[in-house]
């Protein structure tokens, strides 16, 4: 007899983004001519740049002829795309990485979940609470976790919450943890650490051995100087910290699909016979197992985003997305609505007017102004009474949604 | 302090594909000048079709201009390409699907490895022996099993070996378990089920509620009226299989990446208390939370595959190979060397010379003959004594490769 993994069972509802389209459908059915404006769900509006269409193009000409046809790729990526990551990413931060260190994948969601099966069931997981819902969900459906409370917190998870008081970056916990996930700059509360805070967190996981899953996929975002781009910054995390990187808001891959993970091969988990194991070796197992690597037309066009040509390119839509963020965060402001984030990160979060809740707000805002956010408490118990506004939209849709809001909110007051 | 998953340190060797590729490589650097010819993985070789070319540069088009530019898509598939499954794959077999019965993926190895995710760790597992290795290592690494005994079983794994007495097609197994791999056209055997042998499987699985995980990434090179291309055309298999199809070797996708799974709306699983569960919906949430969808140009170019055109193109391929396969086995037969499959899968398995073992012929073939092959005990313990070719190659290294078998072999006799 098949038995089902109940652990699913436990999970609260839906996944937060198929239930924000969910409602949003039943919005646009019962309102067909509402225009409305989606700074809900972080994905980039931007297409690719021209050095990376041109790339793909090339890539794609090649699996046209015998000569140059490409069948089954290494499972870990092509050379070219770790070469560029190795040289282009890592080493102007003075990181210095191996090629057997870097993992391409199809995405920082994938990675970021897949990531659990190296590590055995017994971890005690750290999170942040508002945090990414798949760190919290993967860990619940790999059994990690007991039900749900009524404030929405699973038993066995440390949660870590991000508030105002601590600046959205919480201290480690007092007592050990196996694993703690990291985001900065943060989804959804657009935080950074600065260096003396990752400092903390790197220390932390040496004395107590344990491993650091650190999200970077914004990265690009970060505006301000002496922001530390990758944990490697920070002295012996290659010791303790796996890393995940993305092109999806970096070089609006979203709908192309291609990241990456660093796993050094210093890093060392525990057996359970006490000696130590290579976590590089399990992922590079775990990966050439249950993966077969990347599109190879896709890992071209990924190459190109690191050109001078490419990059040249992409930070300027880069820079397009954070005057959004300017223009949102100031017209937030305008309508006395204190908000966070949005200087190195593309994500504003502010904190709902009127005391509303968050699904309140969310269900005001497309009612009355027909734009879509992310409610906080989608993120965890901590970030109820927030409210996440991606700035990837068109600038002329950001602006519209900015004077909806205005409109709409801005005679409240705070 | 982490905890690794030490499930994995009970896996043998490498994986098998890395480990041909280390000998390979040692032989290469050793007779660089030695012409070598892969028939080992199982990879394509003949370029992407036009017409799935033109629409892959199209959508690259498509993602270079704002007004046609996508972001995230479904992460189960767009709709167009599910509609073409629907339409063009199922409906000429008489299997009606639902459109959220179709799951599009970046591959069946992913797919048949993550389908794991959504069963309980205490299922009880069948396996062919030999067997695609992943459908065996993903059980080992997931804590599945014991460890492997000397002959290289798994405890706690139900074996059913696939042997020249019962045509590489076993019968259902005497106890009840509660999940079956079956891959047909098999890999690596070459061998299809009748309907009647499928019925069999079915029916066990109905009778005891087990579920049937159903790998049909062969399908397109099926020459023989009358043989099953789909588990659903056996009646009662929409409640108890989920079917795994490619893109991969049907289209020469291995490097482009893209594949389906069925998840039937009728398939239930046991939960603890006794209840059933959708496994749809287990394995749409496994799937919301845990990947992020194929790469936009990536589903174009697949839909383009069943076009009338495409198809047409498509079927040229997959002759050309078939044509390979019979010149391999009709060399093998010149030779003296007794084989199988072949007539409806690109896979042939032939019965190693002289006794043999699987690694000796492998290192015989590859220094003697400069062929690369795959061992069949690569597959698990009873393929000791057989050997895979792939016809996967060009046609004039496939006939060298079949000129220097025979060479070399055709005096031993059997």
């Amino acid at each position: 007899m098949a038995l089902a993994n109940a652990h699913y069972l436990k999970l609260k509802a839906g996944y937060l983004f198929p239930e924000i389209a969910r409602r949003v459908r039943a919005f646009t059915e019962a309102h067909p001519d509402a225009r409305v404006i989606r700074l809900g769900i972080g994905d980039v509006t931007r297409p690719l740049v021209p050095a990376v269409v041109e790339a793909f193009h090339r890539a794609v000409e090649e699996m046209a002829r015998p000569e140059t046809f490409r069948g089954y790729g290494p499972e870990q990526g092509y050379d070219f795309l770790i070469e560029t990551i190795r040289e282009r990413v890592y080493r102007p931060l003075g990181v210095a990485l191996e090629p057997s260190e870097i993992f391409v994948s199809d995405g920082s969601k994938c990675d970021t979940a897949n990531i659990l099966d190296i590590f055995a069931l017994e971890n005690r997981v750290a999170i942040c609470d508002p945090v990414y819902p798949v760190y919290n969900d993967t860990n619940v459906m790999a059994g990690r976790t007991g039900p749900a409370d009524e404030r929405g917190y699973y038993q066995g998870l440390v949660y870590l919450p991000c508030t105002e008081e601590n600046g959205f970056v919480p201290d480690p916990p007092p007592e050990p943890v196996g694993l703690i996930y990291l985001c900065f700059p943060n989804n959804p509360t657009g935080a950074v650490a600065t260096r003396e805070q990752l400092r903390r967190w790197v220390d932390y996981a040496l004395e107590h051995e344990a491993v650091i899953l650190f999200d970077a996929a914004y990265e690009a975002f970060i505006t301000e100087p002496g922001i530390p781009r990758s944990i490697y910054e920070i002295p012996g995390a290659v010791r303790c910290a796996i890393e995940f990187r993305s092109f999806s808001k970096t070089a609006g891959f979203t709908g192309v699909r291609c990241a990456f993970a660093v796993v050094p091969e210093a890093l060392e988990a525990r057996t359970p016979d006490g000696g130590r194991v290579s976590l590089n070796r399990l992922w590079h197992r775990r990966q050439s197992t249950k993966f077969n690597g990347v599109s190879y037309p896709v890992q071209r066009a990924a190459a190109a985003v690191y050109t001078d040509e490419g990059w040249a390119q992409v930070r300027e839509v880069i820079a397009y997305y954070m005057e959004n963020a300017r223009i949102i965060r100031e017209g937030l402001a305008a309508a006395g609505i204190a908000c966070y984030g949005g200087v190195n990160a593309p994500y504003i979060w502010l904190r709902t007017p009127e005391g509303l809740s968050s699904w309140d707000f969310f269900d005001r805002l497309l009612e009355e102004c027909h734009v879509v956010g992310t409610p906080g408490s989608g993120f965890g118990p901590s970030g109820e009474g927030y409210f996440r506004l991606s700035a990837f939209g068109d600038r002329e849709n950001v602006e519209e949604a900015v004077d909806r809001i205005r409109t709409r909110w801005g005679a409240c007051g705070t």
